[in-house]
């Protein structure tokens, strides 16, 4: 089955309507009313696998602990003005692999993460697994007058991003098949941009004050893009011209050096946790004025899909599983 | 690292006070205010991973999804007048296993038990990998006058239990190294058992009104014995002549067969899910007159650690990590 066709499935069988759903599968988090005046609280779950998200010998415990958590944060925090609370993290773990050392670093480096982000940890299970994985619940709250979803964009509307992009691709090409100590200085760089990505807590709470619709990038730009097109019933239009302006200068550092095109990684690569979203055109200068690091990257127009101007190359689709 | 010692380095390290949380880790759920006048609510993780927790070519999709959520939601009811509300489900899947029409039967099949505790499916997330395994998240609430918590028994009080014991345990046994067609008809319903336990959640509500503390089994009597006992400072006496009383029926019968004593999985059998708790025996009476199948197991007593009386075999011990 096709991911998208299996998401499709999932998210028609289990939709229900109640009245405390604000938002259910679907979003980058669920929203959910439990009658506070002034919040929505927020549940997302992530989790990161052995030999498909990470290869044990390539990467340190606390950076697998640091990347369980990003991907996590920021899921919440692209809700708009939110935070994340309380975790829940369980795991399988294989003792012929790692050793106790591994899993106390992995603690530390857990703790360590969740203390950066104010989070609290109120539940775990552990287990005996072959490949290594763990999954976390993060549970959250968002201003209830702060709450930006995926859709709400319409035609006309600017397609912008706050934050650096491409890095994460650009490492995940760097690690196959090779060694941690034959990395160069700059590849280096790019891994540890990748298990550790900036996120915008800071910036997710300003742009709630202007955005239309916000997306975290995850999936890619295009990804997001075709995600917000099909939402909001609108052609997203992306500049191919301007993406370097996009990409991570370490990114654009060693593109050059193995001359590869740095927009590819800015459009297609995965993982990059900067913050995508679309905002009136009127309101653009105002934002601009709040926040550093902000791009426009195209803008919504009538139509469906998404259109990439003056790409000729082809569009490489994101998938979870590869058959 | 010893389960047991893995655990408590990660309660100590993720403990942390803070007035929202009326039980972090430790307990079979976290219990959280938020400020709700007259509820909690409750969180819970757990998971089920291929060649742990089941081997692939043994169970059916549809009773992998059956066992994932009743194991979650006992730990909800056994926190007294409790129910649950939402629920978040990770997951890996290899598509070189299994095909389309197994996820669509394990997707219908969670989907049926999901609806029989009326829980809702908040989201989730799916990715690729070589086991099998769900992690499912369980969001739920309990009254705050008919909370139990595994502290609150003293020496005097009853050790009881809810339902009967022991047969999954049997079912674990019988399982291993066979294949499905060749069980016998008494060796299929311990089967079906296994992945269907009975969850007692309106003797959950009810018990709460008199107990003083309670727990789920889903580790055996004895370790959960071992946890109330160390929990509260006590010693927990078990009459083993009386577990024939609490073992399940069908165990009985196979027991009798194949010559074991079904005593023994009462004692030491984990997965089962009844509910094992303690009440001050003056209200023991009162509540026997409310639910059916309750037994007396043992009582509290002053000293620490379990002691099962009249039994002279050897000791078991439950552990997830088995090196």
């Amino acid at each position: 089955m096709k991911e998208s066709k299996l998401i499709d499935k999932i998210i028609k069988l289990f939709s229900k309507k109640d009245k405390s759903i604000v938002l259910g599968p679907g979003d980058d988090t669920a929203v959910i009313d439990f009658k506070d005046k002034k919040k929505y609280f927020l549940f997302t779950v992530d989790e990161i696998v052995e030999n498909t998200h990470f290869i044990l010998s390539f990467l340190k415990p606390k950076e697998i602990a640091s990347k369980l958590v990003r991907m996590n944060v920021s899921d919440i925090y692209s809700m708009g003005d939110a935070k994340p609370l309380y975790c829940l993290v369980s795991g399988g773990i294989n003792f012929d692999k790692v050793n106790d050392i591994w899993v106390s670093e992995f603690l530390n480096g857990l703790k360590k993460e969740l203390d950066f982000f104010s989070i609290i940890n109120i539940g775990g299970n552990l287990t005996k697994s072959k490949d290594i994985f763990f999954s976390m619940t993060l549970v959250g709250e968002v201003k209830k007058n702060k709450l930006i979803k995926r859709s709400g964009a319409t035609p006309g509307h600017l397609l912008c991003s706050v934050g650096k992009m491409g890095f994460s691709a650009a490492a995940v090409d760097i690690m196959v098949n090779r060694k941690r100590e034959s990395l160069s200085e700059i590849e280096k760089k790019l891994v540890s941009l990748f298990v550790k990505p900036r996120i915008y807590s800071l910036e997710a709470a300003e742009i709630s004050n202007y955005a239309s619709a916000m997306i975290d990038n995850s999936d890619g730009l295009y990804k997001s893009a075709e995600i917000l097109a099909g939402l909001n019933n609108i052609k997203v239009k992306i500049y191919y011209d301007k993406l370097l302006k996009s990409a991570h200068p370490v990114l654009i550092k060693w593109a050059e050096k193995e001359k590869k095109d740095a927009r590819k990684y800015a459009l297609f690569g995965g993982e990059d946790y900067n913050l995508i979203f679309t905002i009136p055109e009127e309101k653009f200068n105002s934002l601009s004025k709040k926040i550093k690091d902000l791009n426009i990257l195209g803008f919504c127009d009538n139509g469906v899909g998404v259109e990439v101007l003056n790409y000729h190359g082809k569009i490489k689709n994101f998938e979870h599983f590869k058959n």
